[in-house]
């Protein structure tokens, strides 16, 4: 047996997506279960509908009834606390150039980052949605305030982000969440058990 | 114990979905175990669509290339037979009229046919996208061809499939494949665990 690492699980996806937030509860847990480690890549989802042509789900008619109540469930199913922010969708450019910024020295933290962000997005709900917003949730972690607000206008950090974007359209991804490991890719919080046999079986 | 009959679920599908296929293997054995029968109800789509403001899945740009994978992999697992039509996505009309006006005097005979509509299209791989391929498929079950090709063409059947669609969008329906069971809607083939639990259980 060789001890070379298993590639680790790309997670693309929106602060501001719910289905994305209900996928980040377990994804971690999913893949230590197969020694796997999760690389979290935030993006702008609105950059990639440029590509697809979508709208946000909630903006459609009907299926934005429909969602809201398939959301509901699942979290209820889950054992998820969910609510949607009360201003959604929101536009996550601060928080996802605060992860950026973050991962630069310590990726652990950007994590626990992420985490505290989709909490207050979709436990909270309250919209991160701003530089004051995203610098609130890294307060609370003990993170400076002000150096996270200067981080949001950061150049480098801003490319960071941009970057980020354009590898994710590259990449195909076309939703969120939307998972790539061993270059198979998986869209969808309700492709998580394909993803979790693929993990187990090696494919199929 | 009542003996009264539990409410049926109802199957909402375009023969053109190639999701609506794989889940019609299966919808009738599920719904089946928790003593529930099913009724098939073929709509149009693109009817839904033009309330919704839906492309198809596999006319959008990064989208359409993931889904031709996830629906070969998908397919892979529930161990289906699944090919793409030649011409896809394909207009259902033909067929779905030759549907209602089989299901006017033999719903199981319809059923029957919807099945070998599927097949034809998705295992075999040709569209039934004309009075002459939905009259084919008829044929091949023994019902009379000339009286399938007329019955594509009497208003009294256009009529019916035309409120079926409106009677779809009115009941939420915004896309395929769709269930509703004691009021509770589940879209896509990838909800079939929710409904099968849905059933098992009562809800949750």
């Amino acid at each position: 047996m060789s001890d070379a690492a298993k590639p680790p699980v790309e997670f693309y996806f929106d602060f501001s997506s719910p289905y994305a937030y209900l996928a980040s509860l377990r994804i971690d847990e999913v893949a230590k279960l197969y020694e796997r480690t999760v690389i979290w890549k935030p993006v702008l989802l609105g950059v990639v509908f440029k590509t697809t042509g979508n709208v946000p789900l909630l903006d459609q008619p009907l299926k934005g009834d429909y969602v809201k109540r398939d959301l509901a469930r699942t979290a209820r199913l889950l054992g998820a606390d969910f609510r949607l922010p009360s201003s959604f969708p929101f536009a996550a450019v601060a928080p996802s150039r605060l992860f950026y910024w973050l991962a630069q020295d310590d990726p652990a933290r950007a994590n626990a980052y992420a985490k505290a962000v989709f909490s207050t997005a979709f436990q909270e709900a309250v919209a991160v949605n701003s530089p004051d917003a995203a610098a609130d949730v890294a307060a609370k972690l003990g993170i400076d305030r002000g150096a996270a607000l200067a981080a949001c206008q950061n150049p480098e950090i801003k490319e960071k982000l941009r970057l980020a974007n354009e590898e994710a359209v590259a990449a195909g991804v076309c939703g969120a969440p939307y998972f790539i490991v061993d270059g198979e890719p998986f869209w969808g919080n309700d492709r998580m058990d394909h993803l979790e046999r693929w993990l187990a079986t090696g494919g199929w």
